[in-house]
């Protein structure tokens, strides 16, 4: 029997949904499952685009152009150019969600070997798609002391050698929260010049802001036309994961060029989240307020309930939907499992995304966990009260398991 | 600013829509175009697909399972089992259509400089998925002489090497049509064994075979479990390209670990394309029928018109809706553009895709053009007669300019 490769093998497995058989054996004994491992929001995908869906006047259900439907991203640029970001449709490659777009992004632009910098805890998926395409991750420590801000330029400057191509952040971030300010952005342009690297900067959470925080994209630093990648997706901004169209928005004609001959050989994003979707950038400010004033207040929700369990620690996070707290656990992978395999409140759990696999640092982030407050008020008080009590009953089992083996010793 | 990869420059151009920007223009001057370029089947997408997207009962489009709907999975072993293929839903993973199944399988089962053969001329994007993953194409020449059947086995056992860890066929064969039989797949069995190989085996146009012809699957080889992945898609099946939904299909759990791990990567494949597209699968042998007779009629109606025209030669496909015809012009590539660039004849030009992107081999092919014969008869006869005209005209320009050249010595 042939063997499979080596990057098939060193592929890491996802830590959102790698703990899914345990879910579903829970939701097999009858345990409800509160599911804050995985950014997939209950919000309702708006009418529009069911409305598009329920109406479709087509025959042929045709392939796109490899760049998306010319319709489609007129709508888009027209969406940026509202929020003051200068682009035109050619500056749009619509992918297979957001992932399709860094994974294009990373192999137009780095080499086998070479290396990106990326601010950690990451989005674990960052570190699949360099394996994929064998870049090596240089990850910059971030600390949940304060908030997981950009680290000191210094501690970039460290880390850039000639091999260095690229730096990558998600803005905001995914996992923490954390929101970039300008003058973080500032600093990383400044390196980006200096150094002649590329700026990968995932924006698919760009109104997910909070109180009077304002985003500012890397579209708009200056100078930076030719090394600055945005990636975008309709996934979180409308509630539809499932459509899978994402988007590389870069003004690097080099890096389109390149783009476009991994696009055209796929073929195509596809057709119906486009055409149901394109509705979508015709929503007012009026849906989006709504969005921010529900997370917000959510956020707002699960990190005080969560600061208010015994040994819990959580900053509160400017922007996405996610955050990432420290428990008072040895190891959260064990833990989120024990969750699942072991234990019921009120005949519920909770699942959440164990934080290691958010880190590239072998063993950094073991008592931390990431967690989606994609449910509605009501579902995450009932899930951090299972949390709280999860906790209460994990830490007893230790202590107990520690005086036993006291005792036999 | 940041120089693109090397993989980025690399990465071929697609001989199927590198000319795209030719048909435009030509479009753009009040020319109609017939695209015989693009596997864009004409066929009305079945009315199922259409009703069910009608009638959403949705509120929220989600993310599917990384490895696809469970039902749709289902559906789809269902079908399999019809054709008395013995596979489970278990066997699948659904894909963003059949490019990503092969990346995937590509990816999984070989390493960066390992090396896989497929017979020539191949399906293009398989040159382009190959560059994506470091993997070296190894082509081995079908000839036109024999309407490209399987070469001799000793051609195959010459190209083996301790590097060669698969054989790739696409079976109808796209852009040949040739329709491998039952002896040449237990041949590729043999040598499968022998020398430790997978057989990836791209089926995705299984339905499409005419006369008394019938289609062997690769998952039908006894004792290759392990060997054979199977690339499929419901794009050309039920003319629902845009859908973009695609699959993997082998019983090697191994390969099924390692590809579960890219496809959690990129979260999910489209939900809308399944849910609409499982339906589909409850189409009876009726549907499969008409598909058959109306393509089947076309061959015929094509193959013997290019056949009649001076100096082409075309044999006839036993399977898909492409045909690879030889022409009478020293370079294909400059000949289609142009009759997009310069030629018209009654308002109209053809659109083919030079087969020189279809052969690994450098300088292979340079006479010959892919056809797909997607449109009804009545166009076809009208793309036929252009060519011919087209033809005719482009030896008469090429005459002069040798008479000029030798007027002018």
């Amino acid at each position: 029997m042939p063997y499979i490769s080596t990057k098939g093998q060193q592929m890491p497995a996802s830590p959102i949904r790698k703990l899914v058989p345990y879910a579903d054996g829970a939701k097999k004994k009858g345990t409800k499952v509160y599911h804050l491992n995985i950014g997939q929001p209950d919000l309702e995908t708006p009418k529009q685009f069911w409305d598009k869906l329920a109406h479709l006047d087509m025959k042929v259900l045709e392939y796109c152009p490899s760049n998306g439907f010319a319709s489609y991203r007129e709508k888009f640029s027209e969406y940026y150019n509202r929020l003051d970001i200068k682009v035109d449709p050619s500056n749009f490659i619509i992918t297979n969600g957001g992932s399709e777009a860094l994974l294009f992004t990373m192999m137009s632009c780095i080499n086998e070997g070479e290396e990106v910098i990326i601010p950690e805890p990451m989005y674990a998926n960052y570190i699949s798609f360099a394996t994929t395409s064998h870049i090596t991750v240089k990850p910059i420590s971030c600390s949940i002391e304060n908030g997981f801000a950009l680290p000191p330029i210094a501690d970039f400057e460290k880390l850039i050698t000639d091999k260095t191509k690229a730096i990558l952040i998600c803005n905001p971030n995914n996992p923490t929260g954390y929101l970039y300010s300008r003058d973080e952005l500032e600093v990383l342009r400044g390196l980006a010049l200096k150094y002649d690297l590329y700026l990968f900067v995932d924006e698919v959470y760009r109104e997910f802001v909070y109180g009077d925080e304002k985003h500012f994209s890397a579209l708009n630093l200056e100078g930076l036309d030719n090394n600055v990648v945005v990636i975008d997706s309709i996934s979180k901004r409308f509630s539809a994961c499932g459509a899978r169209i994402g988007a590389l928005v870069t003004r690097n004609q080099d890096i389109l060029a390149a783009a476009m001959k991994f696009a055209q050989a796929r073929l195509s994003p596809p057709s119906l989240g486009q055409i149901a979707g394109e509705s979508l950038f015709d929503l007012g400010q009026d849906y989006y307020d709504g969005v921010k004033k529900e997370y917000q207040s959510r956020r707002d929700l699960m990190v005080s309930l969560l600061n208010n369990i015994p040994g819990v620690k959580c900053p509160t996070p400017g922007g996405a939907f996610y955050a990432v707290a420290q428990l008072p656990v040895d190891d959260a992978d064990a833990f989120c499992q024990w969750m699942l395999e072991s234990f019921s409140h009120n005949g519920a759990t909770v699942m959440m995304a164990p934080a290691s696999g958010f880190y590239s640092t072998k063993g950094s982030g073991r008592n931390e966990v990431r967690l989606a407050y994609v449910l509605n008020g009501n579902d995450l008080t009932a899930a951090m009260e299972c949390l709280a009590q999860g906790i209460k009953e994990y830490q007893q089992k230790s202590a107990n398991v520690i005086n036993l083996k006291t005792q036999t010793v």
